[in-house]
């Protein structure tokens, strides 16, 4: 039996942290790791301005709201799930993913999550796991299902290298110059044809 | 993060070999483990009958499709999969319950899977895993996810004793007897009460 691990954000969505800043003109929250290497300091930052723009979650899921799928993603998805399983593995956060699976007609997704307070105030957030997107294919693995893996980032690269087929969708090009033996593609029908060719495994 | 693990037939779908049988009227199909105690050779009882009745893979299908889920289940799945992320856990075959998992939205399921030849014909059957329910649980702990597990019959129990909460879903009277600390749903209000208990673990 075969399972579909996707990412998210690049793949089915755009970059949430970017378009919220555009929808909410806050210029500070475009920060990414490129500017702030470590992920939790920058995860604390984006709180704090949250905070300072009093942003509370049903604010912030509103915004989310009028966000949309990439053209064709919804019916990707649709006819990928016809066709076999498909779990997200997304470093998003559950709560900023809802509005966003409520589009995609509920797939499954396995993703961080805000700590949310008594007045709808995001306060922290907790990892699922470290490289969790790794450890979920050796989870996988591990119930004897066969994972076929795409993504568009670094933080890919381990859940698509130890899968048991691998796919570039959409990535940087560096991400190409750099793994030179995965299989890229560059929309929805190319990435069908990477699935459907590793059916059969 | 929290997962559900659901069984299928019998909490969400009825069963299909009993209503296979029924809607074919070819009694011999109502055949289970209690019958046959050895799953295999049960199995391999069944395919020879669909091949004697020159039942293919598609008229399977269609009177499958004929079937429709257990009065509330649809509804008790949507709103279980706006609140958190569910799995189907069954020993049924992909290609089984498709047809059950379209009127469901397309809930993702792990389950085993029917060996069809070129003429479309069921040839043989390929099981995910031994004991797939529990390994699965087990797979879903080590991508750091607590589990909440509800199913009806014996092949849920080590399932439902290996998740982090458990629900046994309209269960017959000697599994309740055997497993009186296990709490009881009788109805998807219910059932859902003990979810949500659930979810602050």
């Amino acid at each position: 039996m075969h399972l579909v691990c996707l990412d998210l954000e690049g793949v089915l969505i755009p970059e949430i942290w970017i378009n919220f800043a555009e929808k909410t003109g806050i210029e500070e929250l475009r920060l990414t790791t490129r500017d702030i290497p470590n992920y939790s300091v920058l995860m604390k930052k984006r709180i704090g301005i949250l905070k300072e723009n009093n942003l509370k979650l049903a604010d912030i899921q509103e915004v989310i709201g009028t966000m949309d799928p990439i053209p064709g993603a919804a019916e990707f998805m649709n006819n990928l799930r016809e066709k076999t399983q498909v779990v997200i593995l997304s470093d998003t956060f559950t709560q900023f993913a809802k509005p966003m699976m409520k589009k995609l007609s509920w797939p499954t997704i396995f993703c961080n999550s805000l700590v949310i307070d008594e007045n709808d105030c995001v306060v922290d957030f907790a990892l699922r796991q470290q490289d969790g997107k790794r450890k979920a294919v050796e989870g996988f693995h591990s119930m004897g299902l066969k994972v076929i893996a795409a993504g568009d980032s670094y933080n890919d690269l381990t859940m698509i290298r130890k899968a048991d087929a691998g796919v570039l969708y959409c990535p940087p090009d560096n991400i190409v110059q750099e793994n030179p033996d995965l299989p890229v593609a560059v929309n929805y029908k190319q990435l069908m044809m990477e699935i459907d060719k590793n059916r059969d495994l």
